[in-house]
């Protein structure tokens, strides 16, 4: 079963949410992705977000650039965790996306990732430590894989200017 | 029949979009004014927007703030054309808001008014402009209301600096 | 007859502004496209906007960057509703225009879309919505173009990720 | 046990992180609550950060403002999954704390609400949501929250203008 | 004869641009003070700025706020110098007023002081210095105010911290 | 004798400032052109301001990027009007030069104008329009100019969308 | 001997240039403070900074808002360590006053504080940090005063939410 | 001994730090370089911060981008000097990093730089003028550096415009 779902407003949105998903791999989660327009497929989205529970996901993973209206409506219908990925928009870099997913009003969560790659393969991440909760093993791999980018830059800490 | 829906995030946001209101009761044009939340109401947001041609409204006039979803939304449901007022928000000034309902995706649109009250104003103007395509009576009312505005400028432009 | 009015401030606005066109075409409506100077043709923007109604313009489609005084100067001649599309510009990536468009003050009002083509397409968009509230013939084709739209998501949003 | 546990950078930030707790409270989550400032008591984040998981917190939420650190330090030094609120601040209201949790790199991640105290709020909510994948009795208070809120704008939609 | 005008786009933007006024006072310059609406007048503005030349402005002073277009449309129509006033805004703080006036195109100028009092007061200021170019006693009227304000400083800058 | 001085922080603004000499050609108006530092040659920055009356100039044109203090600091030794040019910077896109340009305190004025070369080619047209306040060769010039870009446009304004 | 010179470029600007003042007194070090205005007495800014290394400061903190060219102009003339504070303004919040103190362009440096009293506080200590490599007497203060502060915090971490 | 140590986050930042290890090398100052990466070793950032007395470093410059906590983290283990440079960053041109490294609370100081490449070059000016302070010799390659470079505007400050 498909313990994430990770969802985009366009197919454009794609090399961006690539990340979340590489990330995932790394971390041994299976998961689903498609794409859903929050003003093109409206009913697909309801009905995306309100079968999320029976489906078996844990966490969404949404991302969307512009007036990014996915992860918020996604977490309107239903009470599965959302992680929001603002994908950088071609006028305002970003700061358009990032608004309008962090900045949800009371009562309806979006936990909100950089813009971006970084905020895309950091959503497969917090998605994985969610699950971990529950999961030694999937926390054993976390572990591994902050060890192993730690190492990384121990490994290559020296400059030489 | 009610020409216009004034429809708002929050109660919060009531004396904002008022100006909406008091804007088509001087161009005599009636509406029909509710609280629809997309976050906290999504079915009603839904149900609201698909059933808005039924209803015999022209315009749809959405105001919210801060992660504003409310306008696109609603644009998403359906053809009907839908006017956004971005509500000043209590951190970012409504810049959230503004961003949140202009930046649109290509194919699903929202005809956006300035921040707070005076964008709440202009969108029931705009309204009546539009539905004064078809009603002499309603574009009459305009034009006095312009006359009377350009009217007032002109009787008080002198200064005692 | 036309029944829309694309205007620019710039000859270099023009492959903005085609995606207004374009969406007009997409829809069935005819529209005239020309180049009006707010501040190097301030007469031709006056007769222009004054003989409006009389060239039975339904709708005026206004685009312009940087310090973007077309849409909002249109707007003061006419009672024709006006929609502003806020070019990107090279310095500010558009929110220069973006905000002296839609920032108008209470009692003349500019319909805004988003920067750049985006909001170019639709502004063609809404314009057809608001010729559709009399038109089935348009309301017709925009039902169709939404519905291919969705189509379109739907037969792609599979990713192979 | 306490479950969540809710950090702030400074004694000023209770008054908006106090709405992280109250939805806790809602919620039926018990929390620990505590002052670990970044810059000032950098050992005793560490310490905090580096003991979370045999406390046996589920989740942690670290509110800051400015400069705010706190939230993505805590993130380098633990596994468990951090949210972020971004407190309002007095010079740039709360853009630069914004800025300062959500544009983490790539493998430290941070879930980042909202400004203030709606994004507190919603860190609790998000908080409860986490908890809920292992505990339908949290999830059954969720689910009746969410519906209660429903139920308010439902009863309340109605305006009288 | 009057040597300078000072419009300003509404009767709120008075007591901003009264520091213009009070400038002229101390540099000995008569102006002229109205209220020209952009957008609620345009066939004043118009008026007004093409008459300029005859009435013997030397220099315009065009003070307003949000979509702010007057300085910029009074350029269009007269080649006299024209300064503009960006008036705080109440949303936007007046950076809607500071891109609206100062991001004009090439061809037509006008030349932006800061926002709010303190560049009402430098556009009076700034006028003063053009006139002096061929006016001897406005010059030494702006030196002997130069040197009062320097001698100011100089009186008082010893501090008892 | 050259009646206009235009001067620039860094040999790379060069391009730029290019533009306000061209229009100053374009007008038939003699200038100087050097590099003048205010960080890093301060003391030929108040040399020549405050030679500039003697030498005659009637308008100073400045341009400078980043933390700009040019035009602000020629101000400040010299009451021979200043045009400041925001010239746009490789890190803000020129906003860190339009706010350290434009937002000078009360009593020191520059007049400031668009970011890049717009701004520069409208500071050498405004100091034309100074200048020909009282040289009616130069108004004349100015008037022709812009007669000759209005035609331009109107030649032009067509478009085969 | 004074080693600090606190500088800033108005008088309203001394309640936020205290807060150096004060730290500078917790850690004992005697200090000078002036209101030097770059843009009404330059003169005097030329000299205090050609002056400040025979008179002995090490450290000079140079407050400013808007247009704050006050730091970099300091700096401009001396080789003596320059600090920043950029003052909040009234109209951008110190956003233009941090803008004009820290984007200096390479060759001539400002080590720029927070925005405000922060800031300035900050300001002080980095002063004290820079005269403690070389006093060791005052290298123990500021251990002594950052101890303090981490105590602070761990005596009153605990919350009562 | 090195009197300066150079630390970035990330192995990307240095083509920008590069150019304070080459401002030192210009004037004659030793320094240690390393990837120090808050988020990702916070062991070795603390290690690093809590050993800079003991190593000798006089001052430590450290760049970071976006979410850029390095220099304030450092800071809040050492009372070393500490010298941040915002790194741009892909997203939002650096005004992440700059937010997140100057908005430090009172208490823990962090002087900061501009964004990017001169500000690096002007971390190592300011290191030297530090260090300076207490070496004849550095203050002597310092005053003939900015010797050179004034020499350098003078001799190319003609242009052929």
């Amino acid at each position: 079963m498909k313990q994430v779902a990770i969802v985009m407003g366009s197919k454009s949105d794609g090399p961006t949410m690539k990340h979340a998903a590489e990330m995932l791999d790394t971390l041994g989660i299976e998961y689903h992705a498609e794409v859903v327009s929050a003003h093109r497929t409206p009913h697909l989205l309801q009905e995306f977000a309100e079968t999320a529970e029976e489906k078996g996901y844990q966490v969404i993973i949404a991302g969307a650039g512009g007036a990014a209206h996915l992860p918020g409506m996604i977490a309107a219908f239903t009470h599965i965790p959302v992680l929001g990925v603002p994908v950088k928009s071609s006028k305002l870099s970003g700061v358009d996306s990032l608004y309008s997913i962090v900045q949800m009003p009371k009562g309806v969560a979006v936990g909100t990732l950089a813009i971006g790659e970084a905020g895309a393969g950091n959503a497969g991440l917090l998605a994985a430590q969610i699950i971990g909760l529950n999961d030694p093993i999937v926390t054993q791999k976390i572990k591994d894989f902050r060890a192993a980018q730690t190492q990384d830059v121990l490994d290559n800490h020296k400059l030489d200017f």
